[in-house]
């Protein structure tokens, strides 16, 4: 199992040199989350082959148009495609008067359901758990309510070692071995060993999105060891004043945060309009965080073994 | 003078097919009005070389989203490129809600103000006037309130003919003459007869958009004689029973409407998604209005003499 990032748009603000607005898809454990979702989304996803009827989870970051103005076109489109099936929506306050006053208007039911998760603003919550995945949620630091979102796979099981158990058992005892348990046989001695006949756990990954947030050292409490970051980076550093009054962040700005979390990979987004060459942010992020990379449309990141 | 569209969008519903939702920009006596705004309109305006900053007008027909999904991203643009020039915006009650709730959430207070005009559902209004021109609306029968937008040039002038008249005389005198009357002497005998002196005013052009309805012949009788005609042509008329259902036309109707209205030329457009190849469209109009074109994306459309 890996963990995957597809990066659907990368600019800030408006669109510009053929870069969209802030989206992505997150693929874990069998869920595809789609992380922000400024215009023309769909079409991006139709551009890079993303199944729009697979999107289990929207999450929209705040209420500043570059993150969320293809939201009601997206669901438009999906109602259209006669999707049936339940989705779940997590947002700022107001973000459900938005959707519902529209379709309002349209006089327009949609054929799905949807669940609407109302983000509590400067909150921490966890948003998604199953047994294998926790979403949850921690606040950035933006002119309005914004919120960062955080992968985190829950610990995996040990594996079954296939080369030295060859035998068949029962599943109850592989269940036993898998949880970490020796299996005991009807005396009380040990029959199988959890050290010989399993493997460890494969590892757990994860990932956060931070988008739009001005520097500020509390995210990198948040992210500690984190194996990817998404960090946005809309400024060069010559432009940090800039950055600061429009609670923005310079790309070596983000690299610090990376380099204080001690994250395996950063991801640069959120570029501003003057970047029509994006190397400039790349190195500045580089000379602070090695192993950061331009998060850009149809790129994809894979974290896996 | 001329007046000329550009189409920025021509699918119904959602974008397909690399066509974009309705969309389209009229330019006539020196004004420049967006005609609806579908998602990603201002990403196509942009590669049809559109500069938005000259777009003094927005009128938008219905608040079916493949009709407005774009505004919010264009007004946000036009913000973040410094406009300062007002801007109208003629649409349906709701429109003025749907746009302020959602600046209300952003806390963007944008540095252009806005002239917004409610159209009446069900009725017919001058939207705008100007000493050479008039829009005004008219009533289709679409599912929820839908305008169509008339543009008509007022009667032009007498113009000098520089022929004939080769001094100068004084400009109360070129004005009596371009208003259609002779210029008399002291003693009242004709010194310049108007019909020497002048020629007969340029034409004067029209054009309607008429997106979206089913086939009603009220439409035509709002158009007699118009010099061009936008008819929305979603079906082939072997999805007939769907157009009207839908309420929607039949590029065979929107011919009807042009043929009974005695319009100089039809544009098609509004296509359903099921028509990559939109030639049996085409062919289907042609048939019975032989002046038919596809308004699709990029293609300018020119009336003038």
């Amino acid at each position: 199992m890996s963990l995957e990032v597809k990066i659907l748009g990368s600019n800030a603000a408006a669109p510009a040199h053929h870069r969209n607005q802030s989206s992505q898809i997150v693929r874990v454990q069998n869920q595809t989350f789609l992380v922000d979702c400024g215009e023309s989304t769909q079409i991006q996803a139709k551009k890079f082959g993303i199944r729009i009827g697979k999107i289990n989870h929207i999450m929209i970051s705040h209420l500043h148009g570059d993150h969320y103005y293809g939201l009601m076109g997206l669901l438009s489109t999906m109602h259209l495609y006669g999707r049936e099936t339940r989705l779940a929506i997590y947002g700022p306050p107001g973000l459900s008067e938005i959707i519902s006053l529209q379709l309002r208007y349209s006089e327009t039911s949609l054929n799905f359901d949807i669940d609407f998760h109302e983000l509590t603003p400067g909150g921490s919550d966890v948003i998604f758990e199953n047994p294998h995945l926790t979403v949850s949620t921690f606040p950035l630091n933006h002119r309005i309510p914004c919120s960062a979102f955080l992968f985190q796979e829950k610990p995996k099981r040990r594996r079954i070692n296939k080369n030295v158990l060859k035998e068949e058992i029962p599943p109850v005892h592989i269940n036993a071995l898998k949880d970490g348990k020796d299996v005991l046989d009807e005396e009380g001695n040990v029959r199988y060993s959890n050290e010989i006949y399993t493997l460890p756990p494969r590892p757990s990954f994860s990932y956060a999105y931070c988008s739009d947030t001005k520097y500020d050292e509390s995210i990198a409490e948040q992210i500690k060891g984190i194996d990817m970051l998404y960090h946005e980076s809309t400024f060069t550093k010559e432009f940090v004043d800039r950055a600061h009054a429009t609670f923005h962040s310079t790309a070596e700005e983000a690299a610090i945060i990376a380099k204080k979390a001690g994250v395996g990979k950063l991801l640069l987004g959120h570029f501003s309009n003057r970047y029509k060459d994006l190397s400039p942010l790349l190195a500045e992020a580089k000379s602070v965080f090695k192993n950061s990379a331009l998060a850009i449309e149809g790129e994809t990141f894979i974290v896996d073994e």
